[in-house]
């Protein structure tokens, strides 16, 4: 039906003097909307499947980009002087299933980080990004960097070997808890009667109880957890930041205190390593790594008790869940007689 | 102020002749409202140290009563043929805390439950209760008692021995996954290239994979689990129900269905037992229970392809979590060398 006829047709009915006039523009108006909105259905009607066909492209893309935001993680391992285990590590790291990409955190100030080697040495399964600092700091590893994608972040020493079979089984038991720091290393605070907190780890245990241990932080140097969480620590009070930097030490104490509060339960689940090293006796820089500080103990109790100080509260809760592999090593489940 | 000089005064400013009186009514009644409203509002401030005091009587009596419902568990022990077990186990399971009542199915049709001598060596530390059934039925333990308070249910066979450290820990786990099954014994169910299901243990672990076991089932005699899911038993179609009484068999495997098709997820976690033991050898009766029987691990496999059918899906999810009470025994999370 014509446009033209519709209106003849409406304009012959409607002609009326006076007040009548108004009710035929009123009508044309309306017709000419009808027609319109007819239009638009049509068109609409046509429409999905082009969005449909951008979609399914989109889809193709991220598929060929190899993963999806949960489903792989990127390895971050931060860097001070021991070149020749980075090395050896990022060799071992780079061939993990889901691993999407390593962000080396390059700490050697003023030394160029080795992207020459590493690709005179290509190609190599997945991309590396040296990120050369600025200072010498612990808590460099914990800043946003651009270059992370995925929702996991695997955290790692550069002196400690995790083997493959124990990440590919600690990813997925992040991806069921993708909240909490799943990893290998568990650690305790303890309070004492004079409401003083202090660190430790397993030869803490609480004589004559009997009844097992309990951990409160599972330390992020050997864990996933998720990246999110980055965010979090840079929006954490400036003493926070101010401590860590003082001790150059306690990051990961002050990210338990961080999840914990954030999810008001324990920090972290512990995953108990099957085989899992530290290769620092095997550097020839003659770099040793910050824990042999004869003060690095007394300042993680420190740096509980100055946290709690910080936040106003204790938030670690303490959890006695240690979860394990069913059937690796083989039959690890059976009972030993 | 008294109400009275509060309306003489009212009157008197009110001595108004005509429409006037209209007012001096609403003015009355303003007044009278007034103070009603000042009378309720002392009451109110008086009326919560009331209610208050009602609430911490109420929750006294809960407290006295030992527990709230997902503090403790109920345990169900159905029993055929194995008294002296029975007996033995209950000395054992009245005492592990958190225990809120134990109900003993009591399957030897005809012949009393042990109720007097029970008493005659009381007091006990919790009640238990001995039903006498009709029919000597597998999925006699399945049913709904009215005497279950908890929100929780231990279920364990009656030549089952599991320490109390371990019941201690299962429940703790529990408490924090309460839709599964929480418990000591995996299996797992295989699908083959013909689409015929079977079912095994631990034996069947695929050969060559090289990445530890999978399992599908917890089962339910050695387990906690939601009592809400007894419920759920009761409401199957009436093909399950038959199929566990033609078998006397798979009520186990069904449940496993149930939960897994309602939640989603795997129907169960696997706690690794430090001290469990099974007791059938030192029973006089001469029973020795329903699994020796020669056709029992085909009836399981035969159970899951009936169960298939009757649902129209397969709705078991694998699992390779185990857990672990993490320094119990001491000092386990450390790496044998």
């Amino acid at each position: 039906m014509k446009i033209s006829s519709i209106l003849e047709r409406c304009c012959h009915i409607c002609k009326l003097p006076g007040r009548v006039m108004g009710i035929r523009v009123l009508r044309f108006s309306l017709v000419v909307i009808l027609v319109l909105l007819l239009v638009a259905g049509a068109l609409t009607a046509l429409l999905p499947s082009v969005k449909e066909d951008k979609m399914l492209m989109l889809r193709r893309e991220i598929k060929s980009q190899g993963k999806s935001t949960m489903d792989s993680f990127t390895l971050i391992m931060q860097t001070y002087n021991r070149t020749d285990l980075l090395l050896k590590l990022l060799n071992h790291y780079q061939a993990v299933p889901n691993l999407h990409k390593v962000i080396v955190v390059w700490n050697n100030i003023g030394e160029k980080a080795p992207d020459e080697l590493w690709n005179s040495l290509g190609p190599h399964p997945i991309p590396v990004i040296f990120k050369q600092q600025t200072a010498n700091r612990m808590r460099n590893r914990l800043q946003v960097f651009p270059e992370l994608e995925t929702s996991a972040v695997l955290m790692v020493d550069d002196d400690t070997l995790i083997s493959t079979p124990d990440l590919v089984f600690a990813f997925s038991v992040w991806q069921q808890f993708p909240d909490q720091i799943v990893g290998f290393v568990p650690r305790k605070h303890v309070s004492t009667s004079s409401g003083i907190y202090s660190y430790g780890g397993f030869e803490m245990q609480a004589p004559g109880s009997g009844n097992g241990d309990q951990y409160s932080m599972v330390l992020i140097g050997a864990s996933f957890f998720n990246s999110k969480y980055l965010e979090f620590f840079q929006r954490q009070p400036a003493a926070v930041h101010a401590l860590i930097d003082d001790t150059q030490n306690c990051d990961d104490i002050a990210m338990n205190f961080i999840i914990a509060k954030h999810i008001g339960k324990t920090s972290g689940i512990f995953v108990k390593p099957v085989n899992m090293d530290n290769l620092e006796k095997e550097t020839n820089s003659g770099y040793s790594g910050m824990w042999h500080r004869a003060e690095h103990a007394l300042q993680r109790s420190y740096c509980i008790n100055k946290l709690v100080n910080i936040y106003g509260s204790m938030p670690l809760k303490y959890s006695n869940i240690m979860i394990s592999q069913f059937g690796f090593p083989y039959a690890n489940y059976k009972r030993k007689i």
